[in-house]
């Protein structure tokens, strides 16, 4: 009988979901300082808040992506079937331009035109469908962030201090939970991950609310904790991972993964559902830049001096020579063998 | 003829001075968004200023501990001689306990008690002895930073990009000044430096105000610039460096150079008066924890979530091996030669 909750975030259910024709989508800008959730009443309103950053991490995006496309359908029932299938490119044409980096998007966008062509095919109903579909893919992705928690809590030994990055998601909660679950004693570093402060927001309400220790650090200290012993594993997530295990994952991570080479500290990817399909090197991958005054400000106050330029990537790349490992649904990778995530076999539900 | 004007903390005069029984001090807290003096009436006014951070950086909080001792002797003037000596035995104590890392400090009290007693014994104006030794001082300060920044500005090439950290002081202002003003076109990038923001506008406001192109980026972002090329050379001061050329300096300067060792891109230290006469190696260097609660907010608001800690190194290490060169007054050394310094020339004054 398991007595620890969960932290609200360890399901996507909690933070997006579909009801009569709208979309609720918890404000992760302003979660855990107040829990709002913004609602969605069309494909723009969704656009608008992933570009926004209303929601983040390339599967939740992916998520609300679809049922933007949801929407935009129950927008236009009763258009011609042609008219349909224009309709639902151009939607996810202008979803897919709201944050370039991830892949989930994309391969959501090409999924649902798919999905809509086979419905209209078959004469079934398209929203209908197409949220069957994307609620099934939030179902999915529940799960695969559970068990790849749960192969990383495998990694964690009674004792560890383990520093993280950014949020990384369902699966870092999952694998605190169930490294405590089994009596393992460790706490958490997190650096509070400059602009937007998910480190010091969803990162620590996350571990707070399981009872684990955590300890907020900034963006320069990491390597500092490394070198004085305090950190004993280095754990973060990534936004895209190529086949041959380059990490693009929240700027700073490169850093400190270089920190935690330097200091013979093991760095694991929780890694979701395994390499990008359209990333087989890091030549492809485009490194998003975001509104460049978005570092000149910390929570809506004016940080830097006026007249100054700001610069704003949102990822950085770490070569697989710095990682450990990588921590999937599927098991577990070294960087450089990561593709072959691709040919190991599904695991069973419900182990 | 020179026409670019010197930015405002080039000269140490123009941040901290003593006047008619009171000091006057830059706030360095607020400054640029606002251009406030606090002025200190006592000994006990300077700690409470340096502990907070109003002045900052090694040599200016040495010289207002000094003004704190003219202070105190001016306090205690009638007393007699014996008591005086306690008096400022007991002030130069308070006044060390502030902030245990740099040098300097301790270098200014041990040398004003030790004046104070020669004063003292010459039937001397002790507050006016005492006075004009911290006086001159600042005076041989600002001479060290002109020739260290004079020295540093040789090793820069037009088309630098060059990335700081935090506020590299008087000598990065007369570097930037030096370079460009024989012609070298530079640009800066400043990572912001929470918790105080002193890159966003200390450096940021300095190098506007000599008309040099500054761009800032939060202190995750140092490494992706790097990995990318889009940054030539790391310069950074260090509030101690060690006989072997550890550099102590403003926490994440370990991982800048970490970065700039792994992308060949040099890392060059702002050296001013060269390493702490007792500072043999690392070991004996304290580093100072401040306030956790200072990493849970940003210019006074909240940023962490309630109910979680927070840590706060002043300081990191970064080891010789990741360090090109330091840069003094009296020229510029390889890290582990550093201790050269003491046995080089002093320049002559005005060269």
């Amino acid at each position: 009988m398991i007595e620890r909750k969960l932290a609200l975030l360890s399901d996507r259910f909690n933070t997006l979901w579909y009801e009569n024709g709208i979309v609720k989508i918890l404000d992760r800008r302003v979660y855990p300082h107040k829990q709002e959730y913004v609602t969605c009443e069309s494909l723009e309103d969704i656009a608008v808040a992933i570009e926004e950053m209303i929601i983040q991490g390339a599967p939740p995006i992916a998520y609300a992506a679809g049922f933007g496309l949801v929407l935009e359908i129950e927008a236009n029932a009763n258009k011609p079937y042609d008219e349909l299938k224009v309709i639902i490119r151009n939607g996810a044409k202008r979803l897919r331009n709201t944050r370039p980096t991830g892949w989930d998007l994309f391969y959501m966008m090409d999924r649902c035109i798919e999905l809509t062509d086979e419905l209209i095919h078959q004469d079934a109903n398209v929203a209908q469908g197409l949220l069957e579909y994307v609620n099934k893919q939030i179902e999915d992705g529940n799960w695969i962030a559970r068990e790849t928690g749960r192969e990383a809590s495998e990694l964690l030994e009674s004792g560890d201090r383990i520093l993280t990055i950014c949020f990384a998601g369902a699966a870092l909660i999952y694998m605190l939970y169930f490294a405590a679950e089994s009596g393992k004693e460790i706490e958490l570093f997190a650096p509070e991950t400059r602009p937007y402060l998910q480190g010091a927001r969803l990162t620590a309400q996350s571990a707070k609310d399981m009872g684990i220790q955590v300890t907020i650090v900034t963006d320069g200290m990491p390597g500092y904790l490394m070198s004085r012993g305090m950190v004993t594993k280095f754990v973060s997530t990534a936004d895209k991972i190529t086949w041959d295990g380059h990490i693009v994952n929240k700027v700073g991570t490169y850093q400190i993964a270089l920190a935690a080479h330097d200091n013979d500290i093991p760095y694991y990817v929780l890694g979701y559902n395994g390499p990008a399909p359209d990333a087989q090197n890091i030549d492809s991958v485009v490194i998003e830049e975001r509104d460049p005054d978005e570092v000149l400000y910390c929570m809506g106050v004016r940080t830097a001096v006026e007249g100054v330029r700001g610069y704003y990537p949102a990822f950085d790349i770490t070569p697989p020579r710095l990682v450990s490992a990588i921590v999937t649904d599927r098991g577990i990778f070294p960087p450089n063998l990561v593709y072959r995530y691709f040919i190991n076999p599904k695991k069973e539900r419900g182990r």
